[in-house]
C-alpha cells in the first residue's frame, strides 16, 4: 500500500505537483487519479467528450476550452445555451472582474448582469440579439429546421477570434451539443424571431442520431465532465447504450445525499451501465476553475 | 428587531412550527420566509410557477406535486426529461427504497439503477420504452412536428392514476415545459423511433412563445424553484421581460462560490432583472425532499 | 423492499410526517431512520449523549436545548465555550434577527457583532465579563483548580433563567462538556483575572474520568451529533474503549470528501470501534436549526 | 475593471499559474487573491498564524506544514490535538494510502481506522501510548501541571525526524497552540496516567497570556487559516483586542448559511473586529489538500 507523506524535493513541474498530491490523501489524491486517468484516456485513444455548464465560458476558463477545442484534445463538447451566446459575445468584447459583494439593485440599475463576481454589461446582451438575429435570418433562408449541434456548427463560421470555443469547433469540425438549446438569450431571441417566421423550428431530436453515432461507434470512450446538469447526464446517458464509459472524471462541488444527478458520484453510473464496471473513474470534489486548469494545462503544454 | 429564541409552547401544528423557526436563525428562518413568502404569493393571486429536478420525481416527492397540481396550486411547471418519464413508468409500478451504499456493480447485474438510495429496475424502463413508442406512433399520426410541452400535454392524457403529476397537468391544464426534454429515455427512445420517421421532430423554439404568453400578461409571478438546472435558469430567464419575479423562493444544496446557476442566490437574479428588485425573495439551504414538504403541507391541507 | 411515494393523507402530525417522509428517499428518509434511531435509544434507555457546536446556542435552539435538558432527555453535553458564554449572555437580553447581508463595517462601527443572521450588541459581552470575573472571583476562594465541567456546573447556580441549558443542566445534573473552555470570551477574561490570580488553573485532565465513568459504566450509549468540531470528536472517542455507539445520529452539512472529522460519515467511525458496528446509525444532511427541532419536538409534546 | 480570459502563453511556472487564475473568476480568482494577499503579510513582514483541522496532519500534509516551519514562514500555529498525536505517530511509521470506499466493518475487524482514504493501523496508536506515557513520566518529575503550548514544545524535543511538524516548532522556537488537547488519543491517555498521577494537570489558562502576549505586541497580524473548528475561532478571538487582523486567508468547504464559524465568511468577523475593516482577506472555497500546496509552495521554492 502506498504510504501517505508529501515530498517538496520532487515537485519542480506543474506535472511533478499533481503526481505528487497522489501521497497526500483526500481531494489531493482524487486529483491526482484525475490526472492520471486523462493520461490513460488519451493513450487509449479513447473517444473524449467535455461537458462543462455556462457559468464556465462566463469565467476565463472560456480561453482554455477553445485551447483543448484548437489542440482537438476533445472529440465533442455537450454544454448549456448559455456557453454558446457567450462564447460569441466574447468575440465581441471581454466580460469583467467585479466582486461577489456588489449592490445587485445598483448594478441593475446600471444596466450590469452579475454571475458570481464577474460582470456582464447589456450591451453585450444587445450586441448579441442583433448578431443573432442576422444569424438566423442568413439560417433561415437555407433551412426551415434545424438541430442544435447544425445550428452551434454554423455559428461557428461566423465568428473570427482564435479565443473562441465555436471557432475552433468548427475549423476542426468538433461538434457542440446543447439538447436545451432555448434556455438563455438563445431562447428569447427565438420567441422574437419566430413571430415572423413561424415555420422556423429547432429540432432536438435531430441530435441524436448524430450524437449515437459518434458514441457507439467508439472502440473506447471517456468523458471529463465539469459541474453536474443535463450536460452530465446526456453525455452518461448516450453511453449507456454501448456499455458505459471507459474513463471519467467529474469536478464537482455538488453533494450526493440529495439524490441530484449533479451530485451523484461515478459510482452510481456503474449500476446504470451508463460508467462501465470496469472503468478508471473518480470524482474530484472543487471548483472547476481551479481544477480544471490544474488537470489539463500539462497537457496543453506538451503538446507546444 | 425580532428577537431570537424558540418557544415550544407556541407550536401545536406544523404551521405553528414553521412560523416558530423564524426566531431560530440561519437556515429555519430563511424556511419561515419562505413559508411567508409563498402565503404572500398565493393572496395576491401570482402566477405561480414551479420547478424541480429529475431526481425529485424519482423520490417520492413525486405524489406532493402531483397533489399540488390537483389542487391548482401552481400554474406552470419546468423540470427535466427524467421528470417525465418517471412520472409515468410510477404509474406502472412504484420505485424502491435501497441505500446509498449498496454495490452498483452487484446492482447492475441484478438490473437495477440506483439513484442515491432509490431503485429503478431495468423492467419499468422497458416497460416505458414499450408506452412510448406505442404514444409516439399514435401522435405521428397527427402531427409530425411538436413542441415538448405539447408532447408532455398528450402524455397526460394517456395516463390513468391519480398520483400522477402529468395526469393532473393535463387534467387541470397545467402546462409542464422541458426545454431538455431528449435529455433522458425519452431522447434514446426517440433516436430509434426517428430512424423509421424521419420526418417527426420536436420543435424547442415552440414553446418560448406559450411560456412567454403566460408569464408576460401575469400581473404578479412568483416562483418556488427547488434545486438548479436549467429548470431554475428558464423559470428565471423568462421573467426578465416582464421585469422579474416578485415573489421566489430557492431550495438548493448548492454553493454560490463556483459562480453556477445552481449556487446562485436570488440577490444576483436582482442585478439581471430576472427577480424584481422590490421582490420578496429567499433562498432556504437544504434538500428539497426535507425542505418542500413542509413548505407545501400546511397549504395542501388548509386546501382539503 | 419499500416502495417510494409519501401520502398526505396518513400525515396528521410532525410524528407523522416524520414516519412518512421514509417514503421519499435521499435526506428526507435518513431524517426518518434519524427519529426512529432516537426513540429506539430512549426504548432501550440507552445513556444519551447530545453534542453541538456554539452557533446553535446563537440560535433560537437555545431554548430547544434548555427544554432537552429540563425534560433528562440526554444524559451529557459536550459543546463549546461560545455555548456556556452566550448561554448566559441569554439570561440578561436576548440576540436579535438581523440579515446575513448587513454591512460589517457599518455593524462593527455600532458595537454589534454578526454570526450569520443573528445579531449580539457588545453590550451582550461587557456584562458577561462583569458577571464571569465576579464569579470567577467567588469560585477562587474555593478552589484554586477545576475541571470545565465542574466550572460550568458551578456557573449553572448562578442564573436564574428557565429558558437557560445551564440551569437545568445544574439543577438536573446533567454534566456539560467543554475541552476547550478557553476558546471564548471565557477564555479572554480568564486572561485578564490570571494577571492577578496567577496560581488559579482549569485542569482539562480532570474531566477525562468523570466523562469516562459516566460512558464506560453505560450498558448502551446513543448520541445525536449536531454539527462537528471537537464536540463530535469526543463524543465519539470516548465511546471507543468500551466498543463503540449502539446508536448514532449525526446531523451535518459537512461534505465527506476532505477527510474531515466534521464530514466523516457515520461508517467511517465503525473502522476505529467508536461506533458499534451492531449499531444504528444515520447521517442526516442539512442544517440542524431545522432538523434538530424536527427530530425533537415530538418527543418533547409527548413527555408533556 | 480586470477583463475577464485566462491566457495559457503567459503560465510557465506554478506562480504563473497562481497569478493568471484571477483573471478566470469565481474560486480561482479567490486563490489568486489569497496567494497575493499572503505576499503582502510577508513583505510587510506580518506576525503569520497558521491554523489547521487533524485531518490535515493525518494527509500528506504534515510534511508540507514542517517544511513551513522549518523556513520560519509562520510565527504560530493553533491546531488539535489530532494533529500532534498523530504528527509524532508519523515519526514512527507513515499513513497508508486506501480508499473511502472500503468495508468500515472487515477494516475494524484488521485493526485498521480510516480517516477518508487514508488508514491508520492500531498499531500506530499503541506504539504512541508507550512513547507519549514514557513522556508524561519524565514531564512528571519536572513538574505537576502544564500548559498545553508547553507540552508540545517538550514533546518537540523526543521526535527526530526532519519530516516532523513538532520537531521543527521545537527547533525554531515557534508555538503550537491546542486549547482542546485532551480531545483525543493524548485525552484517553491522559485519563489512565491520571489514575497514578492524581496531581498532575494541564491548565489551559495558562496559554491565554502567552498566545496574547505573542500577538498583541504584533505590528501587524496575518492568519491563513485552514477548515475550521476551535482552531479558526481561535485565532480570530486572539486578534480581536489588538483591533482585528490585518490580513486574512480562509480555506474551506464549510457553508456560510448554517450559521457556523466553520462555514462563516471574513466579512463575519470584521463585524467583530476580529479582522480589521481595513483588512486584506479573502475565502477561498476548496479542500486544503489542493489549495494549500498551490499557496504556499511558490514561497517554498524561492526559499531554497
Amino acid at each position: 500500500m502506498e504510504k501517505i507523506g508529501f515530498n517538496l524535493e520532487r515537485v519542480e513541474s506543474l506535472e511533478d505537483l499533481l503526481l505528487e498530491l497522489k501521497r497526500v490523501g483526500f481531494s489531493a489524491t482524487a486529483l491526482s487519479k484525475g490526472y492520471e486517468i486523462i493520461q490513460r484516456m488519451k493513450e487509449e485513444k479513447a473517444l473524449t467528450i467535455l461537458t462543462f455548464t455556462s457559468n464556465m465560458v462566463s469565467s476565463g476558463l472560456r480561453e482554455l476550452f477553445a485551447e483543448v477545442v484548437k489542440e482537438k484534445f476533445v472529440d465533442l463538447i455537450i454544454t448549456g445555451a448559455g456557453s454558446i451566446e457567450e462564447d460569441i459575445m466574447k468575440t465581441h468584447k471581454p466580460f469583467l472582474l467585479g466582486s461577489f459583494n456588489l449592490s445587485d439593485s445598483e448594478l441593475h440599475k446600471r444596466g450590469i448582469n452579475r454571475i458570481g463576481d464577474i460582470l456582464v454589461p447589456n450591451e453585450r446582451y444587445i450586441w448579441f440579439e442583433k448578431f443573432f438575429t442576422r444569424f438566423l435570418e442568413k439560417i433561415y433562408k437555407r433551412t426551415k429546421i434545424i438541430s442544435p449541434s447544425d445550428l452551434i456548427f454554423e455559428l461557428g463560421k461566423e465568428v473570427k477570434d482564435e479565443k473562441s470555443i465555436l471557432y475552433w469547433a468548427t475549423k476542426n469540425n468538433i461538434p457542440i451539443f446543447c439538447p436545451a438549446i432555448t434556455d438563455g438569450a438563445i431562447g428569447l431571441n427565438l420567441f422574437i424571431f419566430k413571430q415572423d417566421h413561424r415555420d422556423f423550428s429547432i429540432d432536438v431530436t435531430g441530435d441524436m442520431k448524430k450524437l449515437a453515432n459518434i458514441v457507439l461507434t467508439a472502440e473506447k470512450t471517456g468523458a471529463i465532465i465539469l459541474g453536474g446538469g443535463f450536460a452530465k447526464h446526456h453525455a452518461l446517458g448516450i453511453n449507456l447504450p454501448r456499455g458505459g464509459l471507459d474513463y471519467t472524471v467529474y469536478v464537482s462541488t455538488a453533494i450526493e445525499e440529495d439524490g441530484s444527478l449533479s451530485g451523484a458520484r461515478p459510482r452510481e453510473a456503474v449500476s446504470w451501465g451508463k460508467i462501465n464496471q470496469k472503468a478508471k473513474f473518480v470524482s474530484i470534489f472543487g471548483d472547476a476553475t481551479i481544477i480544471f486548469p490544474l488537470l489539463i494545462i500539462p497537457f496543453l503544454k506538451k503538446k507546444k
